[in-house]
């Protein structure tokens, strides 16, 4: 209720006459609490439903990292979970092997699993590869993130088998998504943007699914934040990857000024993906003739990097 | 040649030993003078080679406003001519009626076609709209680049039209083209982004061809420079279009950090053009009630325009 006493007047929810917490300015609509929640859960069982990301009988394992994103993407999937019949939940944890990084946010994915009372598995670099990341990248720093996301993507392979899921979730939101777009247009990567849609993998991975995809960080942090679960966790230390740092400041700008900008993106993917699968159907799938995983060379990037770093 | 004893040594050309006067940061060659040129030149020969943009027994029209990138379209195409048997060049300058801007690269672009001997056609607002730019723009500022944009483009098909021209030329640089690039995929306006190719005329209207798309606006300003034709000309007094002129910054720290950034984008256009040809297959070319020009919708954007301005 809006009094007319006070200084300045609070909006209320474009849908209810309670007091508003959010603001969103694509739509110019007013959410308070409760329908703040229900709009972005709504969202989320839009997109998995509409885009069939899970469907009954399916195994989800989440990629729980313990930072905001995949805490927000396990409080969504346990919530939604009781209106799926037959969908089974489990998290699983990488390890990397980051000293005064990794322990509390490793914690704090402990504790987020116990809580929604979901089965969680921790697999780590060193068991897997035999040393931690801190000691592979000795003197290679700058190529952190890159060497990290081809052991990760293979951890993360390894521990839904494991467990035995049928998909792996991940964290991505809207940011994530639209920063990747952009990135792979500046580098002319066409092959790269289309196949970055998780639909590639042919059946011969676990197919990745990414439910939070039209989620803003902003939304993600407003609902942390509504359900007291937000905790300003450590940035990994290696987090410094040069473009796509320049692009999400960017991106950040052009959205706060031109709202939306951040979904157009995510339209023109949509666009180039449904005229431009010629690209890939170009591109054969092979299988790497070390670890016989599907590669698009003759060599699939973790045996190459394998060679590299004496693993 | 480089002197042992000089404090700094000037880098030489990298095809030559003279003392050279532009860097290319993507390529990391030096280049003289003379190279430069050269290589400036012959980059424009082989875009209009390789896209078969100029044909034997072309007429085409350069479209002159005066200002520094077709200034520089009309030195090189003037100088290569020589090359091409049974080609024409004329140039068209349209005088949209800005008072204190038009004037001086109006009084430019007659200069310029004097020196290299071509015919030079005005066409202007006032006579095939019945008033000015400034007129038709009172209480509308605003929208001022995209009123103009439409005005324009129906003022250079009379020009081209008038003086029997087959080609219509326009400056269009490496910068401009990569920002349009860079704001089709911001605005998910994926149609427009391989329209913008400017093969879309079907044969209804005077083919554009856009000969110095490979050339950056850097280049264009050096070559200027080194041919002694560099004039600090005003800025259009309207030119405040908010998105193109963020994009342009942000643009220019990525090329500038990231040398090969702007090339990349053309690249992704390439290929997304490619593959996406279906996206225009889907919308037919209609024609105009009013005039008949082919559009895309009922009434075409001269005509929904006059209506508003009163034309």
């Amino acid at each position: 209720m809006v009094h007319e006493n006070s200084p300045v007047k609070t909006p209320s929810c474009s849908l209810c006459n309670e007091p508003a917490v959010y603001h969103d300015k694509k739509t110019g609509r007013h959410f308070c609490r409760d329908h703040f929640i229900a709009d972005v859960e709504g969202r989320v069982a839009d997109t998995i439903r509409s885009r069939n990301l899970i469907v009954p009988g399916d195994h989800v394992a989440i990629a729980l990292s313990g930072g905001k994103d995949s805490t927000a993407l396990l409080m969504i999937l346990a919530r939604l979970l009781p209106s799926w019949d037959t969908v089974r939940l489990t998290a699983v944890t990488i390890d990397e092997g980051i000293a005064g990084y990794r322990e509390d946010t490793i914690h704090s994915a402990d504790q987020m699993a116990a809580k929604y009372r979901l089965c969680h598995t921790c697999v780590s670099f060193l068991e897997l590869f035999g040393g931690t990341l801190d000691a592979f990248l000795k003197g290679c720093e700058p190529e952190a993130c890159s060497v990290c996301g081809i052991l990760r993507r293979k951890a993360l392979n390894v521990g839904a088998e494991r467990v035995g899921a049928t998909r792996l979730a991940t964290g991505h939101n809207l940011d994530d998504e639209a920063q990747s777009v952009f990135m792979n247009v500046l580098r002319g990567d066409l092959p790269r943007l289309v196949r970055d849609s998780g639909s590639d993998s042919k059946g011969m991975f676990i197919p990745r699914i990414k439910p939070l995809m039209f989620i803003s960080e902003k939304e993600i942090a407003v609902y942390l934040m509504l359900h007291g679960a937000w905790a300003d966790l450590p940035e990994c230390p290696y987090a410094v990857h040069a473009l796509r740092r320049e692009v999400r400041g960017m991106l950040a700008t052009l959205e706060s000024k031109h709202p939306g900008t951040m979904l157009h993106l995510m339209e023109s993917k949509a666009k180039i993906e449904a005229h431009c699968s010629g690209v890939l159907d170009t591109e054969p799938v092979r299988h790497c003739r070390e670890c016989n995983d599907p590669c698009s060379g003759e060599t699939c990037q973790l045996c190459q990097l394998k060679g590299r770093l004496g693993i």
